[in-house]
């Protein structure tokens, strides 16, 4: 480990220093569970000692496994910003086709994540992935126009958000199949589902449906869902 | 902790004094977050002494609390059997009564194993929780005449199961509010919505749902669903 062999080893400021090894960290933990990534695994990818990485971060690897899933979290809640532009459920699509680029990109970190047991999950790396969920909520919440909801359409949102991590997990678990545009467009379809049959014993979230059915288009994820319906709902006229 | 204090003491055979310690274990477990209960507890909950709370769980307190959990995974595997009789979203109906009586009855033990960041995860833990996961979605599968499902049915049974997981956390958080009927009735138009939507993209599902149809009544779930649906999808005349 001379300063030979690694120029770039005294050019870099604390902080960039500091951002390399999280960016390491990251890629490392996103690809591999934490229990098959070593410190000398980061050391050796960032090109540094095993006690440089130790200088910046002196928790170890949990500090830094913790560190880097800080990092995802913030990129992920970047991910959910979409400006209150056009037809809700077509903002919606374009976030979750964000998530789930995401969710490609960091795989196998994200898997066992969310799928628990692992040694590095601890109550701050739970409290960080319902920061992330809360802030899902938000956001759903926020593109359906409905900044206070009734204890329902929260629960119902809280639930949505459950059954896409859900998927996402699956979605991984089967070798990303079917293809990310298509589980997308049925996690909307999902979403616009469960929104119509919580209306129908919910006063708030009916106000709700109502005011986004009239900013929805025709040929929009709604509009192309409501055609579809026709067929299969016809199967249940002798309910009627 | 003599034989005159505690007259049950010698009574008890091998089988009968590990089902004694695993029930009282599993009690505790059920009320309390596995951090709160200590082998102390457990040992003055059962009149024992702590060694032989020991002898007949060497592993300690994780060995008492993985053995609680098998056992409550069975009885709510249990919960889940519903004669093959009646209409499907019937029969789902008095499975998730008893599932929703099962997370009543186990509250806080409840919570902490699902919310995760427990020390007392382990990949052991998390294999019981997918087992019963997995029981649950074989039972859903059963009841809707759907033995050899495709990958996008069988994905939507493991995210409604997600969702109901999820709900039943928001329930527990919120006091155990709505009454369990109301989440229950909610739990069936939501997989009946999923469905539903799920049909007008694949065909496996489709299929599913025609003969779940059939074979539903007018005064069941399907029936009162569709009728209060007319309101709320009126409002999306527009998008036809």
């Amino acid at each position: 480990m001379t300063s030979a062999a690694t120029p770039a080893y005294r050019r870099l400021s604390v902080g960039e220093r500091r951002s390399q090894l999280l960016g390491v960290a990251l890629s490392l933990f996103a690809h591999r569970a934490p229990e098959d990534v070593s410190l000398d695994d980061v050391a050796e990818a960032a090109g540094v000692s095993r006690p440089l990485v130790y200088r910046y971060f002196p928790g170890g690897k949990q500090e830094l496994y913790e560190a880097a899933l800080r990092s995802a979290a913030d990129e992920l809640e970047l991910c959910f910003a979409e400006p209150a532009v056009g037809p809700p459920t077509e903002r919606l699509a374009r976030v979750l086709d964000r998530y789930l680029a995401f969710v490609d990109e960091h795989d196998t970190g994200f898997s066992a994540l969310l799928q628990g047991g692992s040694v590095a999950e601890t109550s701050r790396t739970t409290a960080i992935v319902d920061e992330v969920r809360r802030a899902a909520a938000q956001q759903v919440l926020f593109h359906l126009g409905v900044p206070d909801p009734g204890p329902r359409l929260r629960m119902m949102v809280r639930t949505w958000i459950a059954a896409v991590e859900a998927a996402s997990l699956i979605w991984l678990d089967e070798g990303k199949q079917p293809p990310a545009a298509e589980l997308r467009a049925w996690l909307v379809d999902h979403l616009v589902a469960l929104l119509t049959v919580t209306a129908t014993t919910d006063h708030g979230t009916a106000r709700a449906v109502e005011a986004l059915l009239a900013r929805e288009a025709a040929d929009g994820p709604v509009g192309t869902l409501a055609r579809r319906l026709g067929p299969v709902v016809g199967g249940a006229a002798h309910l009627l």
